[in-house]
């Protein structure tokens, strides 16, 4: 809907906070009267940056483990079953770009939230093609002729230059809320809190 | 009181969040009928244990400019003016040593909030003496006769002894709280849902 508030879901596809906000986020704004606009992003170049050659979760074990009991806990508060995949953290680099790619044609939510189901409910790897197909299939696209853009220029050029604009943000991990205005919201646990500000035009 | 449930509040004496948890604690843990156990332990060996030199806030400098942003904002809703002292983080190890002594006596809360407040309301330095003395006696404490303790043997180590149990429980960050059965909360953004799961005897 027209001259609604905006707010900017920026999200990473392997990243599990990401998945509790983004099977949530929906029904919350259309409440709050609020539109989002689906960001996906790579978190690996931004960790990159500051010295991380992996996840966080991976990198401090004990904060690893911690996170996974916090996200059970927190799934379960919102009727979900959820556990670390087999593979932790995935490549999620082809899925990003097939979200990319489907932000204008309005199915990214439905694809990037049949991928975190995949990957937190089902234990699958999104980097996997038959993933990525059935992801692509309960979004409502035909497998054949999507799956090529996750190795089209343009769409690369633009993953790139939205990651590099995340960056620019300030952001640093993921889900990451941004108001028009330029409030941050980091995490999951700061969603409702941003929505209000969306709300309210802060 | 006896026979109510327990809840564990770690806290570090220089971190941002764990003021903000300090400072409204007693009246949520009144409210859900549950007995506090403020338990002061040291950040800085278990950080150092992981590779950081400083805080991580220090480290990260986007994750920095956020939290205190973050801090600042959730400081407001619970009516306080908060900032970054002027020297960030502090050395809490003196403080740390006079909070632990004051565990067995009872002024340790009423200690640690002149302390939080001194640091994140007026800028102060909690390694100061003169810091130290006035939190001292707004615990009703002498100054004169207390601050020995921070050069006393017996509470250096029992303090390293805090800190070693803490990491043992897989404690990586402040405020944490740990229920009697050992369920882990970590962050002030989760002291609402420690202390139901406290109350419930989870």
């Amino acid at each position: 809907m027209p001259n609604r508030p905006v707010l900017d879901f920026w999200y990473e596809l392997a990243s599990p906070y990401a998945c509790l906000s983004a099977l949530r986020i929906e029904g919350l704004a259309d409440e709050a009267g609020v539109n989002l606009r689906w960001r996906p992003f790579l978190l690996g170049p931004i960790f990159a940056a500051q010295g991380w050659s992996t996840s966080p979760y991976e990198l401090y074990p004990a904060k690893g483990r911690y996170m996974w009991r916090d996200t059970v806990r927190r799934a379960r508060r919102q009727g979900l079953e959820f556990a670390k995949p087999t593979e932790f953290p995935q490549n999620s680099l082809a899925a990003t770009r097939l979200a990319l790619a489907g932000r204008e044609e309005g199915w990214a939510p439905a694809f990037s939230k049949a991928l975190f189901r995949a990957q937190f409910g089902e234990g699958l790897n999104i980097a996997d093609e038959a993933v990525l197909s059935a992801a692509l299939k309960e979004a409502g696209r035909d497998p054949g002729a999507t799956l090529p853009l996750a190795r089209n220029e343009e769409i690369r050029a633009r993953l790139k230059a939205e990651t590099e604009y995340a960056k620019s943000l300030g952001i640093f991990g993921a889900p990451f809320f941004v108001t028009e205005h330029g409030e941050p919201f980091w995490g999951d646990d700061r969603l409702e809190e941003a929505l209000e500000w969306a709300r309210e035009g802060r």
